[in-house]
């Protein structure tokens, strides 16, 4: 079958490589749709096989999730060349005996790859396994970009009839948002101020699981154009931030308080420094966004107004869960703008 | 009377100036203990009248709390020469008509300037006062490094007749101790272990804090030996930066899972990086320290561990009451050492 291979910074190759052969407890899917996300941009602009910190531009060398020769995937003992693609979803091409799952049903895949036993796998922090990692970059079976994929069981979920698979190809990147939106432990979304920095995909995917929550104001700071237009549609205020003092804008609409969540979904130190500028004392900092240089926090800003800042990692069993349950109950209606 | 006045970095000096005169509501209080805050040593070392970032040395230039000529503080009006000192304790010299003071009286000051009325001092984040300030940087009838003060009667507490005015002296870092405690809201702290990074006052502070609270264990990690020592008399284990491995002797002494809470109180980024490897997936990092250099978040450990980091900010009326409190009451036992 075909497939898009990463083998190093700007080479990704398509090629021919075998199909996952089937296996006990292995479901083989078909591949319909896949996702490009943040971070194989990131892997494709930074990775490079010597990790380490550039010390001319200050950017975070990779590959970051996948593994270079000698350093193989503890579950999977994938190394580069690896096969890309972690958003993905698709139909059931074969399932082994007494499955749960019949030929033709629509899936989607849970990426993750985890042992399923240690301390934190098993207390729900499933996402910090000191053995995670994804199909799509570390081998076990493939990548959503190729034709088919072997995927454990467990890793997968039967989608309901009224989920097209269009859409359900969204469910990975909204449960790095529904992740990050319940880190902030916000009880009622109805009096947040939201800031959002960054109306890319992650960007856009937390304005959609906000609204889903109910919040009652999202601003976004975008400087493409294109990115404001699409944000526009679905968040209340969206500045620019080459042209407007997103602080003083923030603060202006919260009656000199600020907003009481910031969602980094940037990753650059214009958009943090904007964001503690914007958000209230006390206020809740996530940041979703995987950064290629250093993180410098803005010392007066943060420390006088004792912003607490919290970093989102991926999403749990529980939050990709949730959302596929919403969207069966139509609560993302925010999608369809 | 005398008093050490600030005028610029490396410049303080002992010089005769007016003493405090009464005034309606304004008790005037003979100083007899006043410490050195790390604040204080900031000022001396990095304050210069340019305000800002020396890019040869990415150092961040003060007076940090000190008002230069022309910026004068909203309060007091007060601009450098400043006279030092907000650690400080002493008796009553002279009390206005139907104070509650009397002369000769023990008294501790809480010397942090706020307006009292605005929205964040009517809800009990009086150290967030857009008008925040110190006796002792910005004026307002003085500072503890002189002969007399002069001190609203809302700023000052009578001391109890078992707390000795040498022991008071240290109530205000003790103070800063507690407000960082209490952000961590942590309720059980007999589980709990717990990495200070910096063996200094306020490090030493925050041991006898958490001991007051039942902490389960306090591992201390300080570079000088004068320090290791002081503290080792109060802390669990003393680990030196130079030598030991920080992180790997912390996880090896909490079944390989980390440290619940770290209390940074060195700022300075190996000592930020050895807290980031040494604490547990979803622990807490509290930032006392005051900066003199950017704060560049380590992403790795950062990020995988989803690591909540807060700064803490001073302290508030309730965190000073509270440690008045508790010395009346016997519980900072770990003082006397």
């Amino acid at each position: 079958m075909k497939a898009a291979r990463y083998h190093d910074r700007h080479d990704i190759r398509v090629e021919e490589v075998s199909e996952p052969s089937p296996a006990p407890k292995r479901v083989l899917v078909e591949i319909e749709w896949c996702g490009i996300c943040g971070s194989d941009l990131h892997e494709y602009l930074s990775g490079m096989l010597s990790s380490q910190l550039c010390m001319t531009c200050l950017i975070l060398l990779g590959p970051h999730t996948i593994r270079k020769p000698g350093n193989p995937h503890p579950i999977t003992g994938d190394t580069l060349p690896s096969i890309l693609g972690h958003e993905f979803c698709g139909r059931v091409k074969s399932a082994p005996e007494n499955s749960h799952f019949r030929p033709g049903q629509a899936v989607m895949v849970d990426p993750r790859l985890n042992c399923g036993s240690c301390r934190q796998c098993s207390t729900g922090a499933d996402h910090s396994c000191p053995n995670f990692g994804f199909l799509g970059y570390n081998g076990g079976g493939g990548g959503g970009f190729s034709e088919v994929v072997g995927v454990e069981e467990r890793m997968l979920y039967a989608l309901p009839e009224n989920v097209s698979l269009d859409f359900a190809a969204v469910i990975e990147p909204l449960a790095v948002a529904e992740h990050a939106i319940k880190l902030t432990a916000v009880k009622e979304w109805n009096k947040q101020s939201v800031l959002i920095l960054g109306g890319g995909p992650v960007g856009f995917a937390t304005i959609v699981m906000l609204r889903a929550h109910g919040v009652k104001r999202v601003i976004v700071s975008e400087p493409t154009s294109i990115r404001r237009e699409q944000t526009a549609k679905i968040a209340d205020v969206v500045l620019d931030p080459r042209t407007d003092n997103v602080g003083q804008r923030c603060r202006s609409m919260t009656d000199d308080q600020g907003v009481d969540v910031v969602f980094d979904c940037a990753g650059i130190a214009k958009a943090l420094e904007a964001g503690m500028e914007a958000i209230r004392f006390e206020g809740t900092y996530i940041n979703i966004a995987l950064w290629e240089h250093p993180v410098t926090v803005p010392l007066f800003p943060w420390f006088t107004k004792e912003v607490v800042i919290k970093p989102s990692m991926c999403y749990n069993d529980s939050d990709f869960r949730d959302v596929i349950q919403m969207m069966a109950e139509g609560m993302l209606v925010h999608l369809v703008c």
